[in-house]
């Protein structure tokens, strides 16, 4: 996989060369580049920005040097030019699923003031990822990109983990502890230390749905759910 | 405020000096700190993760690092401890806002694999940012200080925009553009170069809903609306 960035702030993109992203571009998985769209050549005077028409507060990213660096890059009719819009399709597990299949992303990072309305001639797609407003498009990039690469098939990692499962699921994990036995006055679960596998399948089980009732209990809509499964639903509901 | 954070990969938090909290940091309205729980001298076998109890894949973050740490900063009654779970209440600008009046607000980044659920009895706020799978903690910490801190009162920065406000309202911001007037055969709105300031802000606000109503339309039943923009949206669903 191809993924090109293009961001007036290439330097913040160092944890790009942490942890997973090192290791599938050490693996030869992906190639990942940013372009500073200030400094491309063919925009002469480094002008990014621009107030708007019809007035109001802030600068607006200008279309030119956007485009002109998109047309820079080997583009093909598979790329994806994708733009952080809080106006965009929610970005999510299924999507990062989808992303993770494809020969070729591009990001648009711009600020939260916004761009030129026909920037967005040249996108595929626009995603926000959460309700929430951000100084800029750099970060919620390398949340896409964090969880789109950990998805390629070909990046060697442990990707296939309990989270992972819960979520395919639409359930949160059951809880899980680790040595000391007991710390501080809290222990473990006994069912664990019995070294019944059943029993601690069974447990696992029925916590993983006990937890998503109390904090996620959207979530148990969209789940499918087995019947002793739905037992236990029950049984939290009538507590 | 104090932001602390406690994490693994203290580098990559890089892009926290840049943009507004560079700027927070330099008015002196925010200090911020990383405290690597591997590199904590109480811990002294480095020793962070280990083996889940009843079997499972992966490995678990162990508790006593963390609270080592934790008891290492100068915690107060008034002092938020946040864990990044997929089973936390989602992120919302709503709880950026209430964040960003607190005094101290310290995050603890992990890895997928999740922690010892020993760790939630220290932990004030479990977040989650979005319903997708991320490799560690690290980069939704980041998303969740930068929209936190932009809403400081005391940071200066033009904060408040047109995003802001569209927010606020539960609306998408309008289409905006900047120069050149027109752009490969696109042009502006013309009522953008009218100068005809009140039927500026009239096609603003229609095209707000146009686009809340065509991207975004279950923003559209929690957004209160005026008479004109009632009678827009019904208009569009006529369409």
């Amino acid at each position: 996989m191809r993924i090109d960035v293009l961001t007036l702030f290439p330097e913040m993109f160092a944890p790009m060369d942490h942890s997973i992203m090192k290791q599938a571009q050490e693996e030869g998985v992906l190639s990942f580049e940013t372009h500073n769209f200030r400094r491309n050549p063919v925009n002469k005077h480094g002008h990014v920005d621009d107030y708007p028409y019809g007035g109001g507060a802030g600068m607006l990213l200008r279309v030119e040097p956007i485009v002109d660096t998109l047309e820079e890059l080997e583009m093909t009719d598979k790329s994806r030019v994708i733009l952080m819009d809080p106006a965009g399709k929610p970005f999510t597990q299924d999507l990062a699923q989808e992303w993770s299949q494809e020969e070729h992303l591009v990001f648009i990072c711009g600020h939260y003031e916004g761009f030129d309305h026909r920037v967005r001639d040249y996108i595929t797609d626009e995603v926000s990822i959460g309700d929430y407003v951000l100084t800029n498009g750099e970060l919620p990039t390398m949340v896409m990109i964090d969880s789109t690469v950990r998805l390629i098939p070909e990046v060697v990692g442990n990707a296939h983990s309990i989270v992972e499962e819960s979520h395919q699921r639409n359930l949160l994990e059951h809880p899980q502890y680790t040595r000391p036995r007991e710390y501080r006055g809290k222990s473990i679960p006994d069912v664990l230390l019995s070294g019944h596998h059943s029993n601690i399948e069974l447990w696992q089980q029925k916590e993983a749905i006990r937890r998503t009732y109390n904090n996620r209990p959207d979530l148990l809509e969209k789940a499918e759910l087995t019947d002793q499964e739905r037992e236990w639903v029950k049984e939290f509901e009538s507590q």
